[in-house]
């Protein structure tokens, strides 16, 4: 039975992703330093004897290090994905993406596991000069320290493959939504609507144009991607990366639209003002995805669907408010 | 006064730039932990009245930050630029090169110091699919551990400048050469055939084609960009990204020549074989200049001329050899 060592694996991705692997009958060992992730979203996974589950941070090499033992593959996770406060922080993106992806990278190799995923993103290309944006585009100037701190876990990762023979999926990705998203702007704006439904202010025009992708599209791609690759069994080390995001995008108005829509309310919306949110916000991103496509994954859901689903979750969910 | 900060100030680059500052009447702090640098570098620069040594670490946050104070603009030269033995400690790397510059970063950001330059590298074009390659090549694979350091700099670099407006000059070099070389592999050739005239072992199979720079051309684009960019004085931070480079290239069989030549020895030469000297070795480097010589300069040295003035430097420096 494989087992798979995920990072971050009480958060919102991580604990979708230990759901869905239990769910095919296999092993799960969990990592969390649970400075963002909730126990509440392993409360099933908690169940099943397939799932361990260790608390620990990625700084904790030797915590770190043993907690892998016997795995046989990894998906890392885990990272401080606050890209808008990164300057109020900025050794945090510094710790907990770079030397964390360091540690990561170490562990694995201390006990020869050679299959990995590791979840970069769509903010690595800055402002992308080539929209939609492929991964091969132009070399970026980086914007933010989050975008800066993947990039630099992902040229770690590619060196590993290069020189240990690391097999390395990295997939870049435009925001998630679903079940158990608990930050970012949807979350950022059901929140205020849920404490003022008369009143949303809204970080910048409103015009910026974002892409998402639903959680369970963004599973279906990186199990395709670990299971194909897998199964080619190649001695050789390599680094495959993958863009994951929807052909469409849609402004913050749109998903400004479709909230207050869920949920019967109109406020009055009051705009910051300028073509971008915060200093390094990006007004366009919508990543090129031929690639992933082309090994048979099409995502199934709408950024509208998958707006409206978070909504849902987060209605479903009002303990979350009191997390954080 | 201008007085700037160099890290690394008593390596080949750094020892340099201290002299040739110096010499136009401004001041230097010059920081270096004596790992690779030589006391011997700086013996004409410490007879000087502007120029102050500071032997510490980037890693020693509060020496660094203490050493920076009263400094206008910061050199950023220090780091592991050992890109062949990454492998046999890859957290060297990670160290010296990622965390050293956030580092530096930081510091910069306490005093409100504005204006850097930094040396990154070629590596960081991993195998580049464009040749000549542009400053805005294809996102590469990383290759080496060295590179993917390196880049990681770039991206908190640039990160900073659009964060905290910091103005920023990244260059990508070549390999260096000239007086004060003392690592790479015409350092090492000339090593070799110090012992032994008569033999040369030479890694890969001698056709990999290889870019130089003199240093001297090397310090004139660091300066050309510092003195016309901090003229500029504006308000905004920036990050210029430049490739500096001949507009040649040679193969190693080409150096092996030039150095034979200038030693007046005929060695029997034993190539190990393959396209490339090691794991993460890039079989062919050549960098597109246009960007920097868009603003007037051009390289006076030849890369021939560059290997025969390092020749020369290393016969009338035996010393070098007992150093490491």
């Amino acid at each position: 039975m494989t087992t798979t060592f995920i990072t971050g694996a009480a958060g919102f991705i991580g604990s979708n992703l230990t759901d869905r692997l239990l769910g095919r009958g296999e092993a799960v060992v969990g990592y969390d330093n649970f400075s963002t992730g909730q126990e509440n979203f392993l409360v099933t996974a908690k169940l099943h004897e397939n799932f361990r589950l260790i608390r620990g941070d990625l700084l904790d090499e030797k915590a770190l290090t043993e907690a892998m033992a016997g795995c046989q593959r990894v998906v890392h996770l885990a990272a401080n994905a606050d890209v808008r406060f990164g300057l109020q922080h900025p050794r945090r993106d510094l710790e907990q993406n770079t030397i964390g992806t360091f540690n990561v990278l170490e562990a694995m190799r201390t006990h020869g596991i050679r299959d990995l995923a590791f979840s970069s993103t769509g903010s690595v290309y800055g402002e992308a000069t080539v929209i939609p944006t492929p991964e091969d585009a132009p070399m970026p100037v980086q914007t933010s320290l989050y975008g800066a701190s993947k990039l630099a876990g992902e040229g770690m990762i590619s060196a590993y493959a290069e020189g240990y023979g690391l097999r390395a999926r990295i997939f870049r990705f435009v925001s998630i939504l679903g079940p158990r998203y608990s930050h970012g702007h949807v979350f950022d704006f059901y929140q205020q609507l849920r404490r003022d439904p008369k009143k949303l202010r809204v970080l910048g025009d409103g015009t910026q144009r974002k892409s998402y992708l639903a959680v369970d599209d963004c599973l279906d791609a990186i199990l395709l991607c670990l299971d194909r690759e897998e199964a080619l069994a190649e001695n050789k080390g390599f680094t495959h990366i993958y863009n994951l995001g929807t052909n469409e995008y849609c402004q913050v108005n749109d998903s400004i639209r479709w909230i207050c829509g869920a949920l019967g309310v109109e406020p009055e919306i009051h705009y910051t003002g300028g073509d971008r949110g915060w200093v390094g916000d990006n007004p366009f991103i919508f990543l090129g995805t031929k690639k992933i496509r082309s090994l048979g994954w099409e995502p199934h859901s709408t950024i509208r669907a998958g707006v409206e689903a978070t909504v849902a979750w987060l209605q479903a969910n009002p303990w979350i408010f009191s997390q954080r």
